[in-house]
């Protein structure tokens, strides 16, 4: 193998004239005239190579080229013809004329495309994932993924952050999502379990006084795979001692500054919008609004003070609200049909359902005849113009706004177009708490190491858990949760009220968590933290629609990989050595 | 709390004057003269905090104070007295007098030593890991890994290395080591195998067209632990096209001179020595010489060509060598006892025993009264000394030299002071293939995508394979294989035959590795790479004795952690759902 002088990326005009040597793939093959022109192709880019039929030899040789197959080639840099210079092409004004070839290795005609977009089943692009790579477009997901990261961690280095890596094989804590786990052969009967995050560990390494923690790191969850999730994803997950919320906000807005421009060009502000939790659901029913599609919710409710109409009246005298929100310009498109299914989602969402006003030349909706005065009004209120319509619902206020939330959601995920740019924002003062309705009690929203507000705490703990804040917080961009951290509880007074609030036991705490708690009796410093999703950060960045476009071999829906066939079978022999038996008798 | 204003390393005489914020851990206190002095620690250094007993308040407040506890100070910064200078502290030259005190949690009495080098049991160390990573010389242990991983980082992506993340929920493959399994949920009695190494998948990244991969990636072997092995364990591992071997070499002494140079100040010289296994074998004994300690074997064979012990006379008729090598000045601490020892270890090495020869102040061996004369001329060949001892061996070549390197290994590990800098080579050429004595069959060294020598290949496949030889490669340091790696083989032919020679039939071929072999029928690149361990790494340039103490938090060797517990035992309603029993019963 002769080895490259060049890569397929760089030659240009100021290199006519040189021997260079290139090495690559074959990405396509033209006849003009008698000459082959081979389009040569590496990660860099691609380079015109050309057989001249003059040298019978060499040109035979190249006759024998298929696509994808890996040759060397010797050849000089010359001008291309004016007429055959492509702009489009970085090195689209050279051609190399060969002097030499040798076939590197060959190819089988490959079973998806490789130089156009494949629109393949993925189940055949992840089988032939190493294929489905050689396409540019994957090579830039993977290249800016890299240079994402790469960002990130020069400007945690700068910091004093400390890159430190915790277990993989740890134990099993049955909160959360469920646990990966991995039998113990040398204890038999005891199992390992894959983190679905560091968190216990990075707050240890606080404890021990490492002060400034980043990792980027897999995580593991055995969910059942749906909505574009993988069983194992890649966080960038940071902590810091002697800080508040702030300073974790400060690092992170400098952070994801600093990463997209580099990776990409992005300029984004120097500090990102905040808003509560409870403004973002009476705003945008949703606690992780996409601002670029506007759509705001408006309290309407004084416009039915005195309605006639009895289904509004009613609500509103038992403490209820009238909440709107207006799309621009798809009247047309919401037909009866369209309308009947976001009633359907309104009241599976525990409205009544859903009311409806278009301006189509005239005003009209499904309750004009009820309260046509009204219905005005909140045209009116709402600054509706000719082709707009208007989505109003009717009860308690939060249920409003979350279910006008989702119908929000939807309209942006069904009805619009994708809208351009980054909206990012830090949504605060989650609630502390949540009521899980299946097991009739108190949970932690966030998690169990989250530092309530003290205030609420002491107000009302007692009378109404559910109104304490917490000092959780989420960085959402463009309406995905990228980033979920939390001042945590470094007081183990605080620790223990949490435990009883949610029902835990200390026995049950002590299982759970002991090694924490102990720690926490060995002086902890107050610290902070936060993990963003990394895989979703970059697939956003790469304009891609799954995050398996920005994963190098993702698993399928199914958490299986066509490729290698993972999961697969064991021996006997694997098995016995863990003395395990599977329920269906093998293993016995 | 009051944030801090500087850390606990950073105040300096040119500081004197200023009011200061420090935040940290209570280190040590001393009362002198009814003054308090409190030692204040965190990730960056000490500084001394002096509280007065004329600000009443305050100091009752300091007189609480325990080792360990979390305060908060404002003080302003003072030079201190001529007498109180400490040189060996960075902040010797000034003290803090406190005007504010908050104490920001307590702490116990902790179970192990922060301040001073703890003796306690490891157990005990690991049990309460985060105290143990309080004290200074780990975090610098876990520092300077810090600053390596970002040196390589930085070295490789200048390089245009690109860090993918291949999978860790993969595919068992029954070669090598013994794998970690996962039993996966949805597919049931099916399993993940937690990846030996990302072999096979930086391959398909090269197959892919990435041209250059690297990854500082945790690996799993489910192992008896022993020899400071851990069952997770942290490799850089890289991968590239269109390159042989030197250009590896290049890569891998430009980035660890790069790494030694910013992490430690150790300069590497610009191109590592080299030297072929046999080179190795026959100068160490061993394929990883450690050549601080010197004590090459030497061939003296001749001096015994016409001796009349039969011993070594019968041994020579039949093709038979001897070989010798010499410690110096240990003569006296060679006891009859040990020498017996190092006898043993001769003996368990396949040698008929193990010939030794003394100089102290007269010239004694175990045959001296045999051939006194080849005695004296041995003595005379190797330079020996008053003080000097010689071992000597007879045998089959390769034999003694091996038997010579462990006894030769044994003496630097157990009789010798550790040696001070850095060794560090390459090991060539290292033979494709051994004999498997158990299962009496040919197996790969390295593995079996490792590229022969094609001209040994072709010579000896069919008459001798064992003298096959590969471009596999080492990396050395201090006795250590610290690196792996290998030309690859790209050519389907070539595969074949290695299949071929090792008795995997295409069927078994397929089932192993049949998607490595399904990508190379569609253009691979020539490629080679290699895996460097950087656990051992860190831990020779930290001066470490164990791996575990660069590691945040390690396995105890039955691979068990006593401050998490894991492994531990899981639910019943978590076996369930994997569909797994365990044998004794559990789980039914």
């Amino acid at each position: 193998m002769e080895k490259r002088t060049h890569n397929c990326g760089e030659l240009r005009k100021k290199d006519v004239g040189k021997e260079v040597v290139l090495n690559g793939w074959v990405d396509r093959i033209r006849d003009l005239g008698g000459i082959k022109f081979v389009l040569l192709r590496d990660r860099y880019g691609y380079t015109q190579v050309v057989f001249n039929p003059e040298d019978k030899e060499l040109y035979e040789k190249a006759l024998s080229l298929s696509p994808e197959y890996v040759i060397s080639i010797r050849g000089k840099v010359m001008e291309r013809p004016q007429d055959a210079v492509n702009p489009k092409m970085p090195t689209g004004e050279i051609e190399v004329h060969a002097v030499s070839l040798s076939i590197l290795s060959e190819s089988q005609t490959p079973p998806i495309y490789v130089n156009i977009d494949d629109e393949s089943s993925e189940e055949l692009r992840l089988k032939y994932r190493y294929l489905d790579l050689r396409r540019p477009k994957m090579q830039r997901n993977l290249i800016l993924r890299h240079k994402v990261v790469q960002a990130i961690r020069r400007f945690l280095n700068n910091l004093d952050f400390l890159e430190i890596e915790t277990p993989v094989l740890t134990k099993s804590t049955p909160e959360g999502a469920r646990d990966f786990l991995v039998p113990s052969r040398l204890k038999p009967g005891k199992f390992y379990a894959l983190p679905q995050s560091p968190q216990l560990f990075k707050q240890l390494l606080m404890v021990a006084g490492l002060d400034r923690y980043y990792q980027i790191v897999k995580c593991y969850r055995d969910e059942d795979f749906r909505a574009d999730r993988q069983p194992e994803f890649t966080q960038v997950d940071l902590e810091m001692s002697f800080v508040d919320e702030e300073d974790v906000f400060e690092v992170v807005e400098g952070m994801l500054k600093a990463a997209l421009e580099e990776a990409t060009g992005i300029e984004l502000p120097d500090k990102f919008d905040r808003m509560t939790y409870d403004e973002a659901i009476d705003q945008y029913g949703s606690d992780r609004p996409d601002r670029r599609y506007g759509m705001e919710l408006h309290d309407i409710t004084d416009i039915f003070k005195s309605t006639g109409f009895r289904v509004i009246s009613s609500s509103i005298e038992t403490g209820g609200v009238v909440r709107a929100f207006k799309i621009q310009g798809l009247a047309s498109r919401f037909t009866r049909k369209l309308i009947d299914q976001y009633t359907e989602l309104a009241k599976s969402q525990g409205l009544g359902g859903l009311i409806w006003i278009k301006i189509e030349n005239e005003l009209k909706s499904s309750i004009l005849k009820f309260c046509g005065e009204e219905v005005q009004s909140v045209a009116e209120r709402l600054g509706a113009m000719n082709g707009d319509i208007i989505f109003v619902a009717v009860g308690e206020r939060e249920l409003v706004s979350k279910a006008l939330g989702k119908v929000r959601e939807k309209v942006i995920a069904e009805e619009l177009p994708v809208a351009e740019g980054i909206d990012i924002l830090w949504i605060t003062e989650f609630p502390m708490f949540s009521f899980n309705e299946e097991e009739k009690r108190i949970e932690a929203e966030h998690h169990p190491f989250t530092m309530p507000d003290l205030n609420d705490l002491s107000r009302y703990k007692d009378t109404n858990p559910l109104k304490i804040k917490s000092r959780a917080y989420d960085l959402v961009i463009n309406g995905y949760e990228i980033g979920s951290g939390s001042v945590r509880i470094h007081r183990q007074d605080i620790q223990n009220e949490i435990f009883k609030l949610i029902g835990l036991s200390d026995e049950e705490a002590n299982k759970k968590f002991g090694f924490l708690l102990e720690a926490f009796k060995y002086g902890p410093p107050p610290h902070a933290g936060i993990a963003l999703g990394l895989d979703r950060l970059v697939a956003i960045l790469a304009g891609a629609n799954s995050i398996r476009d920005v994963i190098a071999f993702p698993k399928t829906a199914s958490g299986s990989d066509p490729m290698t066939g993972a999961p697969s079978e064991v021996s006997q022999q694997q098995l016995k050595e863990l003395k395990l038996m599977l329920m269906d008798g093998r293993g016995e």
